[in-house]
């Protein structure tokens, strides 16, 4: 029974040369670990256990890349030198996120420490326009933010666009219905269009869920967000990890089914969450500003408009209780339009789900709108970029051939 | 928005002294690698890099903590002395599986080569015994195949115990409805019984997925492995990890919503895919020899078990195609029972995916029959107990002071 197995990648043997990067990687952790406290050479030297003289090392080849800067000297209570602290980088380093929606294009900046340095909109974009039409006003979106934040010292290093759809090696837009987009590849033409800057491509909910991740204050490491877009879609987090499944197509929730038998969806199937649940359908068809009218409308006391928001809760929930059933999330965060609705969302949700999940009988999920608001996705595509870079900063380093 | 962040454990500067440890798995990983296939001393220090004298040290210490032996010598066809080939020890650690099934118990040992070397199951156990009586029938088989493996060299180093509900803390099943326990101890009672013998326990789906997992000669890294029980789950593996949630509780297939209406389900919900597609669904309340016979009725063409499985392939079609959508999975096995009864269910169940999962559209997933058959959760028992000392053979030498 025993079988040939293939060895992962980089499985080479450690030697001394390999030592530099890994603690390298171990004092920026620390650096990176203290958030906006600045942190001290000495201590440094306590948390990794490293020697003085190779604490310095590193941290001056840190200086030098702008990973980290000095900050502002600390007095301590006794005699002897001010403590100078270190903090990640304001200058440096920057990702950039670009964001394709149903309705307009966005773009945004992040710098090291997860801050928003630059966010900007397009005019509505009128329908039916092609894809390279779209692409090439998002790259000027794009040529504008890079320079934007160069003037206050920051290098955009990567890029990472957000569609409403499923994606292909990290690259082509595989079906994007709104748009009317099929096998895209939004990546290349965007690679192109920016001078070969490295660019990827993820799905909306993928990139918004990753941006609660990486964006939260708390312990969220087992969570669905749920995307209220006009194309309902989930990001799945488990153990802190993106589950993106076997080809990167994971996460249609808005194509459980909820009524086998029930309302024809644009898909082909029938009973889809999405004909239930999506801003379209609480609203009524054609409609662009769903959210903010509902809530107007709820807020006013319209039967209607309360019936539907009742319906779509209650289809989230039955499809959510799928999920946990499947998953086991402890926490639901109700993303984008949803995060609007939710107050009239969570207690139909909550009552599937305390029906339908086996584990409700001893356990239960959390239910509550997502943090980031509207823009989490553009945000999360650059928090994405800047992750990689806190995660390999030897990578970047290297690159800088320093 | 920058965060303070949690170290993971074990995150301390590499120095000389971690080399050794990390050599020795590289060296243990590439004759694992070989799988049947002898490999010898030479080709270890090419596939390596590492120096002879240290490829030698390294498989000395195999050698003499039981986890490699040297095979018969092999001429090669030239002059010179001939090569003597190393592979995995068919005595030393083995690993103990155990399984507590509705209607009997089973155990069974694999050595590291993951060859079953013992199984042995229970007589029928009649219904309503107490949970303190079966896990002393199971600490007796339990060493009795300790004793019996013993005799061909192998020590025991642990034991893994599949149980047909969820389980909390590797260790409490929080419910099993066909035995009628509710936060039920049984790890700590069985190492109590067996003299403080490492013991976890999981969930059956889980344990027959990871048997399938490890045991399987194909890149099988994304599937769901479904039991057909008497109770429905599924084993998720994406990226060759099992998905246990958050809490442990993955997996609850059979409570998954098919018709939100539907029947009654024992676990009071309606419409649960258990009441439609479990093995008593399809051939009636009280049968416990269940699937052979409902083999014997499809092939004599009887209507009304054709009808059934008809109805049990549609609704595992709509459950899966949930899943699919969600996970994106590429294969599903059919497994315990519905191997058996899969050429009757994978029209109906490939329909509903085809119709439902919005990447069928450009892509396929593959349903067969799973491998290892109507014991593939006590094999995958001891199989991933087996696996723990393949994945850390240092921790196995240091604990046998080598």
């Amino acid at each position: 029974m025993t079988r040939a197995r293939t060895l992962p990648p980089g499985d080479a043997p450690v030697r001394q040369e390999g030592l530099r990067h890994l603690n390298l990687g171990l004092v920026f952790r620390h650096i990176l670990s203290a958030g906006d406290r600045p942190i001290s050479r000495t201590e440094l030297v306590e948390l990794t256990g490293l020697t003085k003289p190779t604490v310095s090392r590193i941290v001056d080849d840190l200086v030098l890349g702008q990973l980290i800067a000095e900050a502002a000297p600390v007095h301590g209570g006794g005699a002897g030198r001010p403590r100078v602290g270190l903090t990640l980088s304001r200058q440096g380093p920057a990702g950039l996120g670009l964001d394709i929606r149903g309705d307009h294009l966005a773009a945004c900046v992040v710098d090291l420490t997860g801050t928003v340095r630059h966010l900007s909109f397009s005019p509505p974009i009128r329908p039916g326009r092609r894809p390279k039409t779209i692409l090439t006003e998002l790259a000027t979106m794009a040529r504008e933010a890079t320079a934007a934040v160069a003037d206050e010292g920051l290098t955009v290093v990567g890029g990472m666009v957000s569609v409403p759809g499923p994606v292909a090696e990290r690259s082509v837009v595989k079906f994007a219905p709104q748009q009317g987009w099929r096998d895209v590849d939004a990546g290349t033409l965007l690679r192109t269009a920016l001078d070969d800057l490295p660019i990827a491509v993820d799905n909306e909910a993928n990139l918004a869920a990753l941006g609660e991740l990486y964006a939260s204050d708390e312990d969220l490491r087992n969570f669905a967000y749920v995307s209220g877009e006009l194309d309902l879609g989930a990001g799945l987090v488990l153990n802190g990890q993106l589950l993106r499944g076997a080809r990167g197509w994971s996460g249609e929730l808005g194509h459980v089914t909820v009524f086998p038998n029930g309302r024809a969806c644009p898909c082909g199937a029938n009973g889809c969450l999405q004909t239930y649940a999506s801003v379209e359908a609480i609203f009524g068809p054609g409609s662009v500003d769903g959210p903010a009218t509902i809530v107007t409308r709820a807020d006013a006391g319209s039967k209607r408009t309360l019936a539907a928001l009742d319906a779509a809760g209650t289809a989230l929930g039955i499809a959510l209780s799928d999920l946990v059933n499947l998953l086991d999330m402890d926490t639901i965060l109700l993303g984008g339009s949803y995060s609007l609705l939710s107050s009239w969302l969570v207690d139909n949700i909550q009552a599937e789900l305390s029906r339908r999940v086996l584990s409700s009988r001893w356990s239960t999920v959390a239910v509550r709108p997502a943090m980031l608001g509207p823009d989490a996705a553009v945000i999360g595509a650059a928090l994405t970029v800047i992750e990689d870079v806190r995660q390999n900063p030897s990578g970047w380093l290297a690159h800088n051939s320093l």
